[in-house]
């Protein structure tokens, strides 16, 4: 089997389950008890939260842990929504690609009372600075924009954008859970204010993110209760899984540079492989997007049928999000750079790690190169488009 | 060391491990995934849905896993009162000691306009079907009551009030975290609507926990994005720890009538032994309690130097939750069973799960005792007490 899907979830590290183990049943004390035995898991605790903020370019106590990505994102957009409206800002400038979980908490919002501008994004899936600066106005109290998209792993200019959003008095979110661990994030040189991140995504375990949020930037608590968290996040800390965390985060970062150079040496040969396949057409910047990232649309090809026969032949992929799988829709993200329905349902996304190898690679090729071709074989848009009674669409 | 907080949390079980640990680095798919290898986990994730659900007496589809105790519970509330908003009914009744992620949940709905009845505790913590029925609107959509207190270990007659609730037509959420694993649940027998578990209270693992909604009651996200759990709670399924949870519930359901029976010699040999402390006194009902729970108040003696001396003795034990240990508050359970605030600040929790043994609790007797003892004789407070200038509270 060969795992191209790291984007929906990655293998969790020897490293990382060695640093959780002990937590299970070892050092399992609370780490809200007096005692000493709770006060230990605290220390691990508050030592996981530091060399994590470490990894992220802030401060321990700008780290909240959260269940998730999707719940780091849900708390930084309402956080922000609740500090906006206290001072009568109610409009949040956001993207037409972003994830689910942050467009649907915005459209959470907008029931409230709030209006949402999701900027239009270029075929190349980049925005620019420019039309973030255009989109804020006088009452806008956030802007969201996410690190790296998970469908076309196009890498915004955070940096500039979140300048933008500083020298406009705005608070700047970014959805960062497939960036961190690939690519360098730095809270402070990127002038975010609110960034979320999930483990798993970077060989840590599932069930546990991060919400940073920059010092001076109230968090409004998403689950209310206990003062975990410094009253930020109610229930017991999950000590095991931070741990895990940390350790994933700390090789992940470590190894940064090396395996992103291995992994754009693969995903540069994948893309070549790929673009052979007439009539196919890679999605997101060639050169700005995550080193492992490879997204392709097939013309006359049902993206679905794309993956079982896929499967079949070992090769495990998606077409965009796993969050969406079960949908019938045309991913949202491919529909917003531009692409029309009918190509849009033919998309491939290829996510590879660095334990895919060169062998690896070759092997998807071929694969897809027959799938494609048999999808070809049996599809009637196909032939409408081989006789000319239907006009190509991708060259 | 004698771990004697078990309802703070517990040690995850070797079983509960060994369930994990092929989902983190083997069967580690992303179970919203098309592929076999995500199947495969989805499989995983629906046959642990369908074991907990069994064990608590209703439908796998009643089943939505969240990340713990306290997202349940205020998951449960805020779809509950949406339910009754959408109705015009904005009355909500509960107890003056329910767990915090239920109080300031009511909190929060009552800056949306939420009525809130919060039913005063008799001294034993018991509260009757009669109180319930009594604050009873028409405009009531929602009673809470938690199963056994967290602190007090009192055990509701759920049965009885769920009766009345479903006579009414009013929908009923127990908070079960401290019961479930513990005690017979059954939301079928129970007459419940909603209940919220939290899995490391029976030596499953932390972050992952479950809420059950009987059919036909609509659940409102907490967390929106992703279409995971029916669309009802966002984000990538954390199958190493659902299917923990699943096999320390499974261990914990078939082990409880044995647990139960050995539990309760040893918790009232602990009481009896404790009782003997002159001015002291039992919290919560001596029979209707959790079978490993022990609560008193010493007069004269303060919580929290109690608890490090303990500790200097290798007993862990705590005050009351963990959740509020930073607080200098009093308890709010034991202010609402009447304790004077003199008296709740003097309380000793203490939680006991299968592995102690009557060794422990000679121990733990022969501890309190000596640090009780230790303690009042520092205290010029108890020096009054004896010289008769201030008066006793407790016999």
């Amino acid at each position: 089997m060969i795992y191209a899907d790291n984007a929906a979830t990655t293998k969790t590290s020897r490293t990382a389950i060695a640093a959780m183990l002990p937590y299970f049943n070892t050092v399992y004390g609370n780490p809200s008890s007096l005692y000493a035995f709770g006060q230990q898991a605290k220390e691990a605790l508050e030592d996981a939260r530091t060399r994590i903020a470490a990894c992220l370019g802030c401060d321990a106590r700008e780290i909240t842990f959260t269940s998730g990505g999707s719940e780091a994102d849900n708390q930084a957009l309402l956080s922000a929504a609740a500090i906006g409206a206290r001072k009568g800002k109610k409009h949040i400038v956001s993207t037409a690609f972003e994830h689910h979980a942050v467009l649907h908490t915005l459209r959470k919002l907008k029931t409230q009372g709030f209006d949402v501008t999701l900027l239009d994004v270029p075929e190349n899936g980049l925005l620019s600075p420019r039309q973030v600066a255009d989109a804020i106005r006088d009452d806008t109290c956030l802007v969201s924009v996410m690190y790296a998209n998970n469908e076309i792993g196009t890498v915004q200019p955070i940096r500039e954008i979140g300048a933008v959003c500083r020298e406009k008095g705005v608070l700047f979110h970014t959805d960062a859970v497939q960036a961190v661990g690939h690519i360098p994030v730095d809270l402070r040189s990127d002038n975010i204010d609110l960034l979320s991140l999930s483990a798993h995504k970077f060989h840590g375990p599932r069930g546990v993110g991060v919400l940073a949020a920059r010092r001076g930037v109230p968090l409004t608590s998403l689950i209310e209760g206990g003062a975990q968290e410094r009253g930020k996040r109610a229930g017991t800390e999950n000590l095991p899984a931070i741990m895990g965390m940390a350790a994933a985060l700390g090789e992940a970062v470590r190894d940064l540079d090396a395996n992103a150079r291995k992994l754009r040496v693969l995903r540069d040969a994948l893309i070549e492989g790929l673009s052979a396949v007439p009539h196919s057409i890679l999605n997101g910047d060639p050169e700005r997007r995550l080193p492992g990232n490879v997204h392709f649309c097939f013309e006359g090809v049902e993206g679905e049928s794309l993956l079982l026969l896929l499967d079949d032949k070992g090769v495990c992929a998606s077409s965009g999000s796993a969050c969406t799988s079960g949908s019938l829709d045309p991913s949202h993200v491919l529909l917003a750079i531009g692409r029309p329905h009918e190509i849009a349902h033919g998309s491939l996304r290829l996510t590879l790690d660095a334990e895919n190898t060169m062998e690896d690679v070759q092997q998807i090729i071929i694969a897809v190169r027959e799938v494609v071709a048999y999808l070809r074989a049996m599809s009637p848009v196909w032939r409408d488009l081989m006789s000319g009674k239907q006009k190509f669409i991708l060259e």
